[in-house]
């Protein structure tokens, strides 16, 4: 028997994150095995390498090194977590993969969606999402949902302006264009549960639940 | 003023690096401006990545994951290091870039001598050394002289066998075809003083001394 690998993905504020957790327990109560996963991933060589990127001290780091070093984070925690749970048969969700790493750091940091792909290409190796949900939602709307969440830990991207997330929306519209036989947009301006039943009826086609 | 970049490389036991402690001395004694370094050279960050790579406890480390890894330690040192030099119009020698990695990872190692390339020209982005000596020796001989070396800490890589080291040799052999224009073959199976006079040689066809 062989998994299916999902990813969410979208701007900050679209919701992803919340969704996969209300989706989790969903999964739970009707007794089907999925993997919730996201990048580190608790894998140990991971988080040391997330360790290097996100040292506030590294100011002088250049965007091609912190684009290798999310390539290598990536690769191992596909190997050590994702690959495994696939052909263990599970269904695995992972909040952001490739094509975060497409929108944001080739698109919106100007490093070049090609150049950014390529080196994502030689990390993952052929093993792209079976399916992956975009979550679409107007960047001003977006950050207007972080900044009236209380819960939300406030991250260096929540905290970029306006102008660098709407490139983050133009590099995902790339992004989708390319990879229109994956990705499908859910219409994240709506009350959750509504966001959460398109997702659902979306994944039925998929996967038997 | 612009500088020069010149890179060393060869099979370990090539004697490459006393050849290039030998060339820093003369250098010296004759006033020109040059840089020695080798990656990470001491570049903060391109040192906290080395020590992910190299930590002993981290067995499950990929092939794939490592590769990443040197590319972003190798992305680092460049443009923290050899750039600044060379737009101050230095000469830098560096022993090992590039080549090192096609040779061991992309050929040695079997993860493909384009893949590698490929990781690697986003890293260094365009800036490829202007002249790379390629120090020749059998692998046979090469170990041989490790083996006598009193003075040598032996790595990770001294310890590898004959097989993985001629597979080594391979690998440069295709590497030193694809790049004939830029990598300079010099007979390292000579004595020292021979092998850094056929050195000094080239590079006076290339530098002022």
């Amino acid at each position: 028997m062989i998994g299916k690998f999902i990813t969410f993905e979208g701007p900050e504020g679209a919701g992803k994150t919340t969704i996969l957790e209300l989706l989790m327990k969903d999964l739970q109560q009707s007794g089907i095995e999925a993997v919730f996963t996201r990048e580190p991933g608790g894998i140990h060589i991971a988080e040391k390498i997330r360790e290097v990127i996100l040292n506030k001290e590294h100011t002088e780091m250049d965007a091609r090194t912190e684009a290798l070093l999310y390539a290598a984070a990536r690769r191992q925690h596909l190997v050590e977590k994702v690959i495994p749970a696939i052909k263990n048969g599970e269904i695995v969700f992972c909040d952001r993969f490739i094509d975060s790493s497409l929108a944001y750091q080739g698109h919106a940091r100007g490093l070049g969606i090609d150049e950014v792909l390529s080196i994502n290409e030689f990390a993952i190796n052929g093993f792209m999402p079976d399916l992956t949900f975009y979550f679409s939602i107007e960047p001003e709307r977006g950050l207007e949902r972080i900044a009236s969440s209380s819960e939300r830990e406030k991250n260096r991207l929540d905290l970029e302006g306006l102008s660098f997330h709407k490139k983050v929306q133009e590099g995902y519209e790339k992004v989708i264009n390319r990879f229109q036989e994956r990705i499908v947009i859910i219409d994240a301006d709506k009350p959750m549960i509504e966001v959460l039943d398109d997702v659902k009826n979306v994944l039925k086609e998929h996967i038997q639940m």
